[in-house]
Formats: C-alpha cells, structure tokens, sequence
C-alpha cells in the first residue's frame, strides 16, 4: 500500500484519445491531462489521481498507473463511457485540430477527494472547468503549493469562474496563445505581469517545441524543450511537463526560485520522453536510468561553460 | 588608426531600409545585413566590412561605423544608388512581406578584399550570392574559422554554386526554414545532420524569438532569445547575432566547442538590444556596460543551479 498523505495530487481528465497521426491512427488511447501529469509526477513523488472513468475503462489501465507508482484510490468508476477525444495532427505535428470530444462520464463529473488526500502537499488541478478547479480547493487543507492549468475554453467561457479560481492558485501553467488570451496582450512578458496581478504570482508560459517560461518574483526563467530527431505524438507533452514538475518540486520539499527552476528542467525532461512515442506508451515505459541521461543532455544543452563576461 | 589585419571580415550587403511597422513607417534606415554583424562584432573584437554603397550614402552613415570602431577601408562606393529594401511587418512583429527590392549599385557588386583584410581569421559571409561568397574565398588565406549566411532564394535558384560554397566553409548560420528548405527535412536536428554533410562541421539554426541551436560534433547546444518587453523591429537581429557570435570567437582566439557555446549567448545578447528600437539605432547607442548587464541576464535566464540529479 501506497503511503495515504500523497506528495503530488493531481485532479482532472482521464480519457481515451483517438489520434489520427501522420504515421497511423491509433484508437483508445490511453491520455487525458491528468493521467499524462500523475503518470510524469510519479517519477519523482508519490503521487495520486483523482478524476472520473467510465465502466468501459479497462482495469489494466488501472494497474498500469499503479505499476507506475500512482495511487488510482481516487479514480471513481461511473456509470457510462469515459471521456473521449478524437484529434488530427498535421503532417510536422506542429498543429491539430480536434475532431470529436464526448464528456461521457465526465460531464457529471465533480471531484471529490478521499480524506486522505486533502493534506496533499502539491495539488496540481489540470484543465477542467474552473469552478471544478474551485470545488477542489474547498477541499484541501493548507497545500504548500497550488498550480492550475486552464484552456481558451474556459478563458472565454467562464471569465468569473476561472478570475475566482486564479485568486487561490499560486501558479498557473498555460500555454502562450492561452496567456495571450486570458490577458489579451500578445507579448508573453507582459502578459505574464498581467497574469501576475490575477492572482497567481508564479506563471509558467508553455510553447510546445520552444520551450516554456517561468515568470516569478525573482524575474524570468526559461527551460528549452530538447531538440529531438524523431517525435511522434506531441498528445500530454504539456501535462508531464506539469507533472515532472510538480514532482521535483514533492521531492524537493520546499519551492523556492531555485526549485522551482530546477523543476522546470525535470518537467522538460520527462515532456521529452512523452512525444517519442505514441500515448503514454514510452512514459510507461520509462526508467529512472533514462530519466538521469536526458537530465544530464538537457544540462549539455545549457552550459555555457561558465561565466559570460566582457 | 585601427589595426589593418582585422580580427573579424564581414562581407555582405549593406542597404538602406524602409520599414513598414505597426508603429510607423521609417525610410532610408541603415540596414543590410553586413552593417548589422559588422557593428555587432565590433562590440568584442576588430571588424572590417566589405561591401558596395552608393552616391546617395551619407559620409555620416561610414562615420557612424568608424565611431563605432568598424574599419569601413572596405567600403566601395560605386556611382548609382545603394541598395534598397522595403519592408511590411505584421501587427505582432511575427512576419513580414518584402514589399521592395532595389539592388541599384548591389547589383553589380563582386567583393574585392583590400590587401590588409585577406589574412583575417574570423570571416563571416553574410547572404550574398553563393558564387559571390565563394569569390571571397578565393581572396582569403587560411581564416581560423569561416561563416556563411544564405537564404532561401540561393537554395532554390543556385543549388550548385551553393553546394559549391558550402563545402568551403566551416560554419554555416541559417534559419529554421532555410534549414528545412536546403535539406529537404522538416526535424531541425536530422536536418542539421543533414547540412553537415554538405560540408559545413558545424551549423547554427535561428529561431528567432524562439532562439538558436548548434550542432556540431560535440553535440547540440541551445540559446534562447532574451525574453524583452519591448521589441521594435527585429530587422537585422540575426545577423547581429551572427556578428557579435564571431567577435567573441575573434575575441577569444580559438574555436572550440566551450567557445562557440559562449559565442552563441554573446550573440544572442547583442541580437537582443538590435531590436529594441528601429534599424541600428539601440546598437549604435549601446554601452559594454549595458551587453555586461544583459549577459548577466542571460546566464539568470538558463541558470538552474546546479547539477539535475535524481
């Protein structure tokens, strides 16, 4: 049995995705943001998933996520199919377009925490409705540390929900045509400022294959993503880059500008392993020997060799 | 009286710009792609340019390049106009439309080294005609390390003189689409892979905002672009980054794989202020004390502290 306080909890979409690739379709994929954010989690910290399946949702999904090291306690089983997502991808995976989206069970879906979980230290709430988001912090008890993510959707969806929901957050990971839109400013600094005044006083700017940036108290940050030769499916590379995250920082104890910036490179390094392969399928496959060589290339990638004077 | 055996060669265009911004239309701004490396790498070492202006070229425009400690001996004025380009950016500074292209006294340009330049060991190729580049490789004896500039309009229309250049140089600076463009691969790494074996040991691909890598045979190396607040005209800042990368190898003497990794953040820093304001206005203006600081910046901006380890 797995330790009951959890180090990293993460809530929201566990879903099959059906992916039309340039190299295959691939059907009942397992993915959703918070399966993608606990599985990378887990790498670093206990960690545990709340969200919603379907009765269709095969117990040997379950077991992998455990066999990962995530405590699926949280996992309700409801009535009904699990969500699904259907999307196409260009041929340089650069864009994709989504074909279908049936909610299924998670239309009815309200997160309820096992006792258990409501001292999680690190609660990462992924992108689902914001007054979800809301009804989950109701339920937690003092987390060292609060991060949302959140989608255009919402931002121009549920405008008060999701300005209720950033008030009690302390970091918000979003991609930047999101912080483009939730603050209508297309420069990324800016808009991070802006963002910063919303509420939460750490944002992190994710851009795909350019990397993210962390915009704090201390200034700026930024982590590239790793210049791969051959990526296949870019489906949750956002979502463990959240959760490598989120991990490093469970194992670190503590978040300060320097973990939090070494957490990012953690999150990037585990996101590039999840677009090697289609699905979950490399993370599931993933040991903490691959993990430790790509930490070392990402450190390769950076180094400067010192300091940069004139 | 500078030194007449130059630490850095520039050869390329230089060009009277007229830019069509969101924020106004600017005429007859300096330009070219040699003034902005030339000035660049004359922040860190020597810089000579050699290129063709015209009647209309204001002895103030060569006076502002020799205050700035750019020997301009190289500087052939013909009888004709100089060069002229017009441009049109989008609202978001993302892309552009050349909307001019007046070669005038370019047109008929075939560089021609003065004696004192022909032993330079630091020689960048700015984007000219391949077959032109090449005739400047006929002029020079045994430089340390050559760069060469292309651009998509060589790759298309001069594949062989190109090929033919590309054999003779060890450094080849293009951008993301040209990289794609000359190798047929979409994957900036396997396209890199690709250019090597056209001859050039080592490439660097830009990305604009999104910054630039190296690969060589020491791997791959990433700079960012400095996350700014404020970005006026990005006109010239790749090769201001490609200038102030060769001043700091001239600076420094020798190539190596430390070396080229430094160079690479100190032309991302100078690239940074090249668009803070329209043409070479920030980069004229700019103080050592100010690169010092934004260098500093930069090693805050990728500093994670220490060792990845798990």
């Amino acid at each position: 049995m797995q330790s009951t306080r959890s180090s990293v909890l993460v809530v929201g979409s566990i879903a099959f995705d059906n992916l039309e690739m340039p190299h295959g379709t691939y059907e009942n994929v397992l993915g959703g943001a918070a399966t993608y954010s606990a599985i990378s989690a887990s790498f670093l910290a206990p960690t545990s998933i709340v969200g919603v399946v379907g009765n269709d949702f095969a117990d040997s999904h379950l077991q992998s996520l455990r066999t990962r090291g995530v405590d699926t306690m949280g996992i309700e089983r409801a009535s009904g199919k699990t969500f699904v997502w259907r999307g196409r991808y260009s041929d340089d995976l650069m864009s994709r377009v989504t074909l279908q989206t049936e909610l299924n069970v998670f239309a009815n879906f309200s997160p309820k925490l096992p006792d258990a979980y409501k001292k999680a230290p690190f609660l990462l709430l992924g992108n689902i409705h914001p007054a979800l988001q809301s009804i989950v912090l109701d339920q937690v008890t003092g987390p060292k540390l609060i991060a949302a993510d959140t989608m255009n959707f919402w931002i121009s969806g549920e405008p008060r929900a999701l300005d209720a929901m950033l008030k009690r957050i302390d970091l918000l990971i979003i991609n930047d045509e999101e912080a483009r839109e939730l603050s209508g400013i297309h420069n990324i600094p800016k808009a991070a400022a802006d963002i910063h005044k919303r509420g939460p006083k750490r944002v992190i700017v994710k851009r795909g294959e350019h990397g993210a940036l962390l915009f704090d108290s201390h200034g700026v940050f930024f982590t590239p993503a790793y210049p791969l030769e051959d990526v296949r499916d870019p489906t949750g590379a956002g979502d463990t880059f959240a959760g490598g995250l989120m991990g490093y920082l469970a194992r670190n104890g503590e978040v300060t500008p320097q973990s939090l910036r070494k957490a990012m490179f953690f999150g990037a390094a585990l996101a590039s392993f999840c677009v090697e392969d289609v699905g979950t399928k490399r993370l599931l496959g993933l040991t903490q020997v691959d993990l430790a060589k790509r930490l070392r290339q990402f450190v390769d990638l950076v180094d400067h060799g010192g300091p940069l004077d004139i």
